[in-house]
């Protein structure tokens, strides 16, 4: 157990917001950091930029050139000539076979098609119309011309750029050295996984991912990067490593972890230790806890610990730095403007970058948001997009369009198929499937069924998975539809069956047979969000059987997934929950059926002709679709695809 | 000279158009050609696409972790407290320190930030605020679930996915293998840079580029590349290559050059003699001398050799297979619509792909089309975008928007200072400064300073380089400016004065020493177009010298550009012609003065105060700016940056 800190160590003695922080460290590493020179070969140049001005050395092409098959002839000879009197030309005299990409003669200065030339004999041709000087002609200089600009500064080298290159006669390019980016990964926790990969982390510890993460982004950015070993929470250790950096031919420093203000939290006191500290915290979310020190007048940046802070520390702050260094101006992704799916509040104070995903629905984006957890990497791998929300904001409306920077190409975001309702397994089976086939890209958001219709009713989806049972007919999802969108004509499509039943550890210790064992109050049972289709059914049954929810212990305590109950059940904060049996198997559970249930995809009929849906209802049409569903065990295929109700 | 070609050769036998034959292309190698799978290292994995559902091994966190520095309780036992009723909990039995990403004890489940605390004594804390349970607590599973879907196949591996794999315990990746591709060049003419550096290929040689830009292209599509070296114009030899090739691990093979109708066009022969020609032609400019063909069940291509026909040879043909056989589908370039800088005619039965410049003008977005030469690198590597015309249609109107694929990004191209108007070298010193400085990019086009005028008129350009002598006054640009935009208000701003003379041979052979020994007619000279301020700079000249421009020999033959004239007198097309002496210090020339001439910059009102143009302007007041053009020699910087006028 840790020591307790004093409240007064919890505090960021030099936050800014975020647009300060830039200048200030662009102010501070402007004398110190700048563009390097070096001279690359012309096949290593690509993605590179360069750091002069480049000269064509030569001229391309550096002859006069026939551009098209035929005879080079000297156009004065040839005016006069037509169809009632055609000129004849003396082969080897006034006129000479060429081939494109020939050099053209002295004396001549024009080509006349072969097409348009008539072999009268042996020794002469005939043509029937003049040909202008310099006629299917390629002339020296015609592409480029020696000491000519072929590229300014600053200029990103494409694969185009080095046939310009080359034929300019430039095989050593100037470009701007890739920054040198040292990466120290810190915290007693962390382990690497190269060290044991197929071992599982013991409870505490956590895989380093971030030293890779950041390393790859700075390649992306253009630096190039050393990655150190992971270093434990011992500041001289950590100082060792920081300053061994500093004094190596290293541009920037990064250590990862321990950059917040508690007490486990060193890069700060070892950084005042070896230089000064000219920010500690940013004003923005996540990526709140970084540090900016300079040290032996370098570089060197606290990194947040958790994994989207990590990113967007880097993002905001190493990643500019970097692109400075190689003579690139600031990074611009490209925007979309999108209405919010729902309301989003921001907390005053901090730049908020909230990742959505994005689909066009109805002909306007909408961008949903994504859980905000700055430790959470799948916030950040499942986004389409970033808002920001401005620190003077308290969030945005559903009716206020918002600008989002895209991390997808918009092409790929116009073929997405917005799901948004109950979670299923074969759901992600099915992207699967649609994206092999490159046809549609599925992307689904987990919100229970009742969600999923609102969903539907509010514009922000194009189908809803669902599965709620009238508890007076026994039929699914209809009574629902009717009452929550009286006004929407809806295709019911059957995606699945599936059991419900109760997840319960390996071997069952505390033999569970069914739903009556709950009446007890002694076993702690875990519940599904209300909304949900499970919750229904759960009460549904519950009162089939008489059985009062109160008494249930861990009634009230509710889970969004059922692979959540599962890993309830797994880790033991829960003896059982009413799940899937997909759910239960793929953690290795034990599972008592309780019910058969009905899951459906509502589709609007707005929607069901789409190209991108009638893809996706193919797809689970498809032989491949129920065989590789029904291999999950606990699914009924025999309705799958069928219009229901 | 070469044997002359029948008429005949000269027909593609299995013409197609781009549509149809990738059609034709992707059905006959839907067989043979396919996604493999191989497992890298995570850490390789960048840039890659998946080639499986990849689901998570491990849930992240694996643990019930701590969110916050602070104590870990039993929320239950928190129930109740408040301002006036606060709870005291007993340090190591009811309340535990914890900091961040610390496990959970076992029968705690909530956290209570260290701020919220208060150490009563020293074996209690109090708070005066309940804790609600799992606050401040990242549950097992939370980011990750093990066995859930990480990344469905065809997902393109971002940095942020390497954190992802990582977290979820995916250390080894399947990943669709890279398609590897052989590239023979072909040609009897082409050499190889890397043999003689330092030589200037002779007349008629040239230099080898088209292998190592698609090699390029091919590792930006997606595959990997092997390197043929250059082959010769032998048809046994070629067969050899290529026989080798598909009998390698190869999967696509490339040649280039000799893939036309021509009697020295050898690929067509090889590969019906390997295997079938599936196509030969392509209904498209450039590009149209593609051949594709199947020997041994691979995909062979006939690249043309024209730099801008193999690369769009390649970006319509080969790269889609390449693609699809990573598992990516239909590459889409960002599209924008612009409205044509002039009327665009186009060959009816032909799709064109027109390389164009981009830039906004007075709010909208113009594209000013390069020349079309497939042999002119600089016509791709100088565009912003392509405009496609259809097969169908004869070109586009100025008042007819188009689409254009934009290949830089539309920020860069909002930040463009579009200048039309007469050439001079320190344009691109201008250019290569502001690029330096990230501020503005400057696209210039040559087309004289009336033609600079016009595109002012016309609202298709920024600003115009003008140095229009009215021969009357002897004063320069007013006249023009006040008969040509009349009501439009501009300001002119002087860039330079410059020296302009006869160009003539080093050593000046003919003893050249002015206008005047053009009387004779027996020196051949070089003139600029009609409207170019060079053009009336002669007239003028010649009027005062009392010269009839009729007896000069050559006074109907123009050029474009003072570098092109000087190109001529190098390589002795002519003998002498009127240019500045930049052009022909740069080709080391000699130069007879005649005149100064001042040079200016006609901005107008509405884009004078715009950012970018101020930038523009500051930089040419620079020392810097006027050093270096001082240093062209044959300028004069005394009233840059003045207001003229």
């Amino acid at each position: 157990m840790n020591k307790m800190r004093s409240k007064e160590a919890n505090i960021y003695l030099k936050m800014e917001p975020r647009k300060k922080a830039q200048e200030l460290m662009f102010r501070s590493f402007e004398g110190s950091v700048g563009i390097s020179v070096e001279h690359v070969p012309v096949t290593d140049a690509v993605g590179r930029v360069t750091a002069q001005a480049i000269p064509a050395r030569l001229s391309s092409p550096n002859f006069h050139a026939a551009a098209m098959d035929g005879i080079a002839v000297q156009a004065a000879k040839t005016f006069g000539a037509s169809e009632t009197t055609p000129i004849s030309l003396t082969i080897g005299t006034d006129a000479f076979a060429v081939n494109t990409g020939h050099v053209l003669l002295p004396n001549t200065d024009a080509v006349i098609m072969i097409e348009n030339v008539h072999q009268a004999d042996e020794t002469t041709w005939e043509i029937n119309a003049p040909a202008t000087p310099w006629q299917h002609v390629r002339k020296v200089g015609e592409d480029i011309v020696a000491t000519e600009l072929l590229f300014p500064s600053g200029h990103l080298i494409t694969p185009y750029c080095i046939g310009a290159l080359i034929s300019g006669g430039v095989f050593q390019v100037p470009v701007c050295k890739k920054p040198r980016v040292l990466i120290i990964p810190t915290g007693s926790e962390v382990v690497d996984w190269r060290e044991q990969p197929d071992i599982e982390p013991k409870p505490g510890q956590v895989l380093e991912s971030n030293a890779t993460v950041l390393g790859e982004l700075v390649c992306a950015w253009g630096g190039t990067f050393l990655a150190h070993p992971i270093v434990e929470d011992n500041p001289d250790k950590i100082r060792q490593a920081v300053s061994q950096g500093v004094e190596q031919d290293i541009d920037i420093v990064l250590t990862i972890g321990g950059s917040s203000a508690g007490s486990k939290d060193l890069a700060k006191q070892v950084f005042q230790a070896l230089g000064e500290v000219l920010v500690h915290g940013i004003t923005m979310m996540p990526g709140k806890p970084l540090i900016i020190s300079r040290i032996a007048e370098k570089p060197v940046f606290g990194i947040p610990g958790y994994q989207v802070s990590a990113i967007l520390a880097f993002e905001q702050f190493v990643g500019p730095l970097i692109r400075r260094m190689v003579g690139l101006g600031e990074m611009k992704r490209p925007v979309t403007t999108a209405l919010p799916a729902r309301k989003i509040p921001s907390k005053l104070g901090m730049e908020e970058f909230l990742r959505v995903r994005l689909g066009v629905v109805n002909g306007r984006m909408v961008a949903a948001p994504l859980p905000r957890g700055a430790g959470n990497i799948t916030t950040i791998t499942e986004a389409d997009g970033v808002v920001r929300i401005p620190a003077d904001s308290e969030g945005v409306n559903e009716d206020q369009p918002v600008e989002v920077e895209l991390l997808r190409p918009l092409t790929a975001i116009e073929d997405t198929v917005v799901v948004v309702g109950s979670h299923d397994n074969s759901l992600d089976l099915l992207a699967d499937l649609l994206a092999r086939q490159g046809q549609a890209r599925l992307s689904s958001s987990n919100v229970g069924s009742m969600g999923g219709l609102l969903a539907l009713k509010k514009g922000v989806s194009h189908l809803a998975g669902s599965h709620l049972l009238d508890t007076k007919t026994g039929i699914y999802n209809r009574a629902y539809i009717d009452r929550f969108l009286p006004d929407m004509a809806v295709k019911q499509v059957n995606l699945i069956f599936r059991d419900q039943g109760l997840i319960v550890p390996k071997g069952n210790p505390k033999n569970i047979q069914g739903l009556e064992d709950l009446r007890t109050g002694e076993l702690r049972f875990l519940n599904r969000q209300r909304g949900s289709g499970t919750r229904i059914l759960l009460d549904y049954r519950l009162d089939q059987l008489g059985l009062d929810s109160q008494a249930i212990n861990g009634y009230a305590n509710e889970e969004f997934t059922h692979m959540a109950v599962a890993v309830a059940v797994l880790t033991g904060a829960a003896d059982t929950g009413l799940g899937i049996f997909a759910a239960a198997k793929a953690l290795n559970l034990d599972f008592i059926p309780v019910v058969t249930e009905q899951y459906d995809l509502i589709i609007p009929e707005a929607y069901y002709h789409w190209d991108k849906m009638q893809a996706l209802l193919k797809t689970i049409q498809s032989d491949l679709f129920k065989t590789r569903v029904a291999s999950l065990g606990g699914y009924h295929t025999e309705k799958t695809g069928q219009i229901m109700g």
